[in-house]
């Protein structure tokens, strides 16, 4: 019963497909993140959920640790082996099962990616709105309760996936939801495993909601005097029920690095950029709406338009920010803060978290999705000592948003990265989280070490 | 370590708010159900977060049951005392401790009504929008994750709920969610507990998203030839985007209870009634475009208004169709079933539940929240011949539904009434039900012999 075991044991039954090669065993240590590198002992390439149950099966009766893989974007450790074991990755169950147009729904593979999913529904009216950046795995976003610009319209992963089919650590495979639009059945296990981090099973197959592909959208870029204006903006469109597709927040050092990136010359203050979904009416109106409210904000410089390259153009800065703010500083990579607050606590936590920033010895723009109250610092390391003081002002930035009622982790979840702040976010509720997880997996081979703690 | 000793234990902190009393009893030993009443051995009427702590951590140590009591609207037999022991009664929690309109959010006591909470929302700008019907309390909705009329827009208790505080088995208190708008924290301990029935925990504070009120409502109406025909204009309708605050179907049979109660003479044919929400111009052009697919299938004598009470006449029928249904029988009662099943398979159930009552020996008019795929019929009964029909009738619904990927219940819950079916409709899931029941009670005091089974 040992890692190697299990293994040879499913050797057989994958043939090439389990490999041990050493550029397979690096390709699977390290995804985007700062996290030290750490190789698992095996890659398995399932191509159904009869292989994946029989793996996992497998491994728990060798106590192997397995740790599911979509495309290695996690930001915090999620799928790092770091008590070593298979690594599943389900790159070869990529597959669009079937879209439903009159449900609103498809069934999809873990493995097939958001874009591909898009690509597949180019014809049919309609498209998955779920938006983290990255061309993540659905599988992988599903884990992750990933989220992004579009959440505040369309809601995160746990608001679209309406049905799982998961594999769980005893090899069993359950069906969670479906096609079907609500339900009072008992325990809302889609919920329960959308966000486990592949700690309570595998997701071997999706059912995802679908929405109307819009018929037209605008795109609008305002520029404010203060963070604090910005934010009021924000708050007052939420309430006046304007539904906004994106909304989304960049400091005045983003836009600084943006200028010198693009050779722009926005002026550098705070800026929100939005996106509206409908008809060419609506945008329109929206759009409008929005300018109104900005300028009660004196917002300066608004501009919009429902016109595809002027979108894209006044959507530049956006699009580019990250890289923009990772160039700034050649030969420096990020460490990504994520809290997320209370809307009405919102100006206040990223006023802090300049303050402490700008009296910092590193650099750290400032972007988010404001209409959810997440937001980002792209703190900027090189030394060692840098990455302590990020670690450090990330910290300042979880415990405030802590007492504000709000989360470590908005959007990127907790991995290892943020493992240390879950009892204090969670209290009680982080034990009962753990006597789920030894519920449902009593020997720890599902993603160990990650999102609970067993021992204490 | 009985019920008994439990009770006496209690007995010191509650006072008079224990009650023993015949009548206290009686009106906790039945809801609006076909069950058989039971009486609970006592019932307890706590007045905050620490006296429901208290009470459950004694009844936990006597091994007394619990069982949470809001308006005794369930449906299904979930707040009976099947087991004997303590009723908890949360009509003295029943405050709304907090409005945030900045957060679109509420902080409110289980005991608290929807009713109720609209009322003090009123000049706020917001309101609440889950709608089932009674006016039930919010924590009974939450733990039984309600829906109704307006899911189609604003979804089901499972999205409108934002966070809990809960008390565990053992006394416990833990606190999920809150007005932060997403989390990417851990299991979502929230969704467990919305619709767990009491079983996992007993809720003593919700955090409610809010919605804004909506500027204008138009209200239309339009009959159909045939069920087949209405359900294609729902389909339609949601397919094009059209954001229906609430879509009802109602079959002839209900029309012909609706003119015989009402002295009117609509068309006895199948219905449609619509409601919107928007701006002004909104809901106009939205009432206008349903009245185009309305009439690309079939539709006759299509109306709207926005004026209130003409919306209110053209809601009538709906509004009253429950009560003409049940007087369209004096001396009957009503079995209501409650499955729901993915869009493309609506008509086709309707279809049947329709052949089946046709040929039986009831009657049963059908209505549903047919945007949700979500319907009821009203099953007369009189004598024990009948109730035993209506369970046929009932049970080849639900096993219908079950076979075209619907649920035995798609808003009422489970209960004792559903039970049987939860074995067919999870699988291997329902296993996993009991196991997260069996760790979170151990000694099964929460609400026992509801939704879950434990011993095989």
């Amino acid at each position: 019963m040992t890692i190697d075991t299990g293994l040879a044991a499913l050797s057989p039954l994958l043939g090439e497909r389990l490999s041990r090669s050493k550029p397979d065993l690096d390709a699977h240590a390290t995804s985007e993140t700062h996290f030290a590198p750490v190789r698992p002992d095996a890659v398995a390439y399932p191509e159904t959920t009869d292989e994946v149950a029989t793996i996992v099966a497998t491994c728990a009766e060798h106590l192997c640790p397995v740790v599911g893989w979509g495309t290695g974007t996690a930001l915090e450790g999620h799928a790092l082996a770091i008590k070593g074991g298979l690594t599943v990755d389900f790159s070869r169950m990529d597959k669009v099962i079937e879209v439903s147009p009159e449900n609103m729904t498809v069934r999809v593979q873990p493995g097939c990616t958001r874009e591909a999913l898009n690509l597949a529904l180019r014809d049919t009216g309609l498209f998955f709105p779920v938006d983290p950046g990255a061309n993540a795995s659905l599988g992988g976003m599903a884990a992750t309760r990933a989220s992004g610009t579009t959440a505040v319209r369309y809601g995160t992963m746990r608001e679209n996936v309406a049905g799982l089919e998961v594999v769980l650590a005893d090899g069993r495979m359950i069906r969670a939801g479906g096609a079907v639009r609500k339900s009072s059945a008992g325990y809302d296990l889609t919920a329960l495993m959308v966000g486990s981090e592949g700690t309570l099973g595998l997701i071997t197959e999706l059912t995802l909601r679908l929405h109307g592909q819009p018929e037209a959208i605008s795109a609008a870029i305002c520029a404010f005097a203060t963070m604090e204006d910005a934010v009021a903006a924000v708050t007052d469109t939420i309430q006046m029920g304007v539904p906004m597709a994106r909304i989304e927040f960049l400091d005045a050092a983003t836009v600084r690095a943006f200028n010198a990136y693009a050779g722009e010359d926005m002026p550098a203050c705070p800026h929100l950029m939005l996106e509206f979904h409908g008809s060419e009416t609506q945008v329109a109106e929206q759009a409008q709406t929005f300018g109104e409210i900005a300028a009660d904000h004196n917002g300066r410089g608004f501009r919009w338009s429902s016109h595809p390259e002027e979108r894209r153009a006044l959507w530049s800065m956006r699009h580019n920010g990250y890289y923009a703010i990772l160039q700034s500083k050649p030969g420096h990579r990020a460490l990504v803060t994520d809290v997320c607050v209370p809307l009405d606590r919102l100006a206040e936590a990223v006023d802090a978290a300049q303050t402490d920033i700008a009296t910092s010895r590193i650099d750290g723009p400032i972007l988010g999705h404001v209409g959810d109250g997440n937001f980002h610092a792209i703190l900027l390391v090189k030394e060692d000592a840098d990455l302590d003081e990020a670690h450090r002002l990330s910290d300042l930035m979880v415990r405030r948003a802590l007492d504000m009622g709000g989360t470590a982790t908005g959007e990127h979840g907790v991995g290892i990265g943020k493992l240390d702040y879950m009892a204090a976010e969670h209290g009680a509720g982080w034990d009962v989280m753990a006597d789920i997880k030894r519920t449902l997996d009593p020997n720890n081979i599902l993603n160990p070490g990650k999102l609970v703690r067993l021992n204490g």
